[in-house]
């Protein structure tokens, strides 16, 4: 005799989905695609318009890609760097900030390999990558996706917003980051400017 | 005019997919379960048999329920532990190896919340994790599976392959670790017991 799931467990994983965001490249959404440039290895094909669903898309979806990724838990900040982000950090969906990018980033099987202190050190002691972000805020919002467990293309989806005017200061602070330590361990970047539609 | 995904995005994804193991319960299967224990939080619905699947199953599979992983990368171990722990740790499929534990688990929020070190130190530090595993190598061989990311409502999946002659050794590892600090931080863990088909 079959025996049903508990309910709760349906319940409880319909909530826990809501955590996967789904980014849509297609012809049409709520952002429009300005530029998609390949930083890294193999392109992304193009799209005139991004969708951002809450929501773990199926396979069958209208757009030309979806990359899924999942808000999950901190990996790399220490107590007083988590503390400093909580503090300085904006919200998304500021009406001034009507600009944003999607970075899709996947790193090296060598750097999945090392242990979590091997890449901390990398991370922020030679590459001072959460120093680099912090000088950026309030100005330039940032959230990031985790996708390498979900079995995706990419390891990462960064995603950040930004009034126009603050463009400059994004393209510096992307070039800080891309000139570190942690960066010769990126095997594919995608490096999408987006405003809003 | 919709412009089709590069072809090497689906191929890589196919690729990455074999990341993500499907742990069906149901009537049939290579382990027949043994007992099913609610260690914490709510229970999850009997089945007699238990399936791994090296594959992301669709919702429409024949067992009671699917638990779904993937093999990630480490997330506490420093560079030390790491070679020591490849150095002893034996592989699954030992002929030997006749029973099998598969314990899922899930944190609270608040250890979620917790930065990157205050985690590291109630892990290891506190709650001597690793080095209460490493005590019981090569006998008792783990291999852990991520769930957080997944939307999935367990967190991790414990997997351990045993001789039955080391059940009690095994008794014994899970009982001082659910004494540790590191364990007032789950929720939700049910201990399921095996043996081959």
């Amino acid at each position: 005799m079959p025996i049903l799931p508990a309910l709760g467990d349906s319940v409880r994983k319909r909530e826990a989905m809501k955590k996967i965001t789904s980014f849509v490249g297609g012809t049409s959404g709520a952002w429009r695609i300005l530029s998609m440039e390949t930083v890294a290895g193999e392109p992304l094909s193009l799209a005139t318009h991004l969708d951002i669903l809450d929501s773990n898309l199926s396979e069958n979806f209208s757009g030309n890609w979806q990359l899924r990724g999942s808000r999950s838990y901190e990996r790399y900040t220490n107590h007083e760097e988590h503390e400093q982000l909580i503090q300085k950090s904006p919200p998304l969906g500021r009406p001034e900030a009507n600009s944003a990018a999607l970075i899709p980033i996947q790193k090296t099987d060598l750097w999945w390999q090392l242990s979590q202190d091997e890449r901390r050190k990398i991370f922020e002691e030679e590459s001072h990558h959460i120093e680099i972000g912090m000088a950026y805020l309030p100005a330039i919002a940032r959230r990031l996706y985790h996708s390498k467990d979900l079995g995706e293309p990419f390891d990462f989806l960064t995603w950040f917003e930004f009034d126009s005017k603050d463009k400059l200061a994004f393209d510096k602070l992307l070039k800080e980051l891309r000139q570190s330590k942690e960066w010769t361990y990126v095997q594919r970047e995608i490096d999408i400017r987006l405003v809003r539609s």
